[in-house]
């Protein structure tokens, strides 16, 4: 952890160095915001480090009154990126180079974190923004992009959250540009599906990766809004359903949606299978994205004309929920 | 399901109706002993049909007094295997091949189970048995293989209990080759491993694959042979363990464990991995194996010289255990 480099927030600083520096901000500001929800429950910071260079922070709570389980984990690691590996990142990062098959160096950070809520009526939610650096053996720069992005899961359809958190961060990008949405949109759907399931994991929100094609410095202040935009509407939704009755059989039900959670994470999250095939990285961190519990039913399927039943209807045809 | 076809339980039966005897024969055998464990709770039988070919028979039990969930589910399926799904399963099968890049067709069928008892004293276990064979698009004969094995999963570590489930598949294979034991019982150690735990799923079994080596007549015994020890060892650990009292911390210990084989089936495991991929096939079937509750507690570990230390040490380093 670089805690002893220059202020980050100047405008001379390098990106990586801002951005590490927006990462960290925004984990103290997420974190004192949804402890501001919950009664006395507080989330327990725990360092780490990794052994190739680098380390993290992760802030974890569990068992709270508001929230079951949550994680918000920064990471800022860099090193060394053999060829072979190389290979394997350029199937999703077109620009990722290594013309001497001589591998490259590397520089990523990023912030990433799900809420599991205890209340069956209130979402969970993941988001995740991260920067990735790299450079030739001789010291000059190859490579760099953004990615990340937020998305919504709840285990009951409250049409106003999902059209309150879609158009929160549809407002703030189209600020920048009115593309930006429409495709971020679009790729969090996609990203987002269960194949076995033919089902998306939640009513989604937005995802990018990849990002290259504008100033880097506007990319910053891009995911800075939408940091914002996540954390606003989250905050007015958990604040709308948090103390909303509930019975035990819908308990129930977020325990079974809560599977198909962990089957997309550890089935088809590209983040995670490469967090879990990299040699050294903190699996705890990885899998802090896992709910505390969860429930696998035999062949169950909610009865037609249920809130179950509308729910599942939205998944397998994602809808547009902004205007 | 070609429930018409004629006595498979005759010498003169082709291997693949022998075997599709003997895998509902058995499916019918282990139902009705693990009942009679269980107070009041039978299996639900459930039929299903392959959109592309043949369909099988789920077997569930759910919410039983010595069994919080368990299915025993065996497939008959057939069809054509296009080139590019021959390709895929060469990795694995060394004589599937495709001479003329048409594909080839196929016939497999199988037995395949996991038990989740209630009781964390009392271990889950998988067995799974498979037989598969190809033809070239003329009718003649390409290749055939049969494949699996059993393992057990203890939350609390009793030796007898791993002793006696390995010596009664070891006593077994011995009457037909005393060089089958060591080999699957090395490779099931080497299949559950959990790369990223660093562990192994439980204290092992036996474990094979792409078994074509002795006449398949005789491999159709040692089948057989392996099905009724495992039923007798388990069914003898049952009895030993399912009465034994247990707290709520135990219980609490059984359900992050059971994470853990949530962990190896959705990431590692070859047959889950194949299903899910494979279009048409029966998601409810495959995911069966998932236990009914399941926990994810961050970064536990447990407490040195606890039961529940004595069992992760073992499970970092497998155990000879028959002798």
């Amino acid at each position: 952890m670089s805690s002893s480099l220059p202020d980050f927030n100047s405008p001379n600083a390098s990106i990586r160095e801002r951005m590490e520096a927006l990462i960290r901000e925004k984990q103290q500001k997420i974190t004192s915001s949804l402890e501001s929800l919950d009664s006395g429950f507080k989330f327990k910071f725990d360092q780490w480090d990794r052994p190739n260079g680098g380390g993290g922070l992760s802030s974890v709570i569990e068992n709270g009154t508001t929230f079951e389980k949550g994680g918000v984990n920064i990471s800022v690691v860099y090193g060394n990126l053999p060829p072979q590996a190389v290979e394997k990142m350029r199937a999703d990062h077109k620009n990722l180079g290594d013309a001497n098959g001589n591998g490259v160096k590397f520089f990523a950070c990023g912030l990433s974190m799900v809420i599991h809520p205890r209340n069956p009526h209130v979402p969970t939610t993941h988001l995740n923004y991260r920067y990735f650096e790299t450079w030739n053996p001789d010291g000059t720069p190859q490579t760099w992009w953004f990615g990340g992005g937020s998305d919504l899961t709840p285990y009951y359809l409250y049409e106003e959250d999902a059209k309150l958190f879609h158009q929160a961060h549809k407002d703030s990008l189209d600020k920048f540009d009115t593309k930006l949405y429409p495709e971020w949109k679009a790729w969090c759907d996609k990203y987002f599906w269960i194949p076995h399931r033919n089902e998306g994991r939640g009513v989604g929100g937005i995802f990018f990766d990849d990002f290259d094609v504008k100033d880097p410095n506007e990319i910053l202040k891009i995911v800075e809004s939408m940091f914002d935009s996540w954390l606003d509407a989250y905050m007015t939704i958990v604040n709308r359903r948090k103390d909303t009755a509930y019975t035990e059989e819908q308990k129930q039900w977020q325990l079974v949606r809560r599977g198909r959670y962990v089957e997309f994470n550890l089935v088809y999250d590209r983040g995670t299978k490469f967090g879990l095939q990299t040699p050294g990285s903190r699996i705890e961190s990885i899998l802090m994205s896992l709910p505390t519990n969860v429930s696998w039913v035999y062949n169950q399927s909610p009865e037609e004309g249920s809130e179950e039943a509308k729910l599942v209807k939205v998944l397998q045809h994602p809808i547009d929920w902004a205007v």
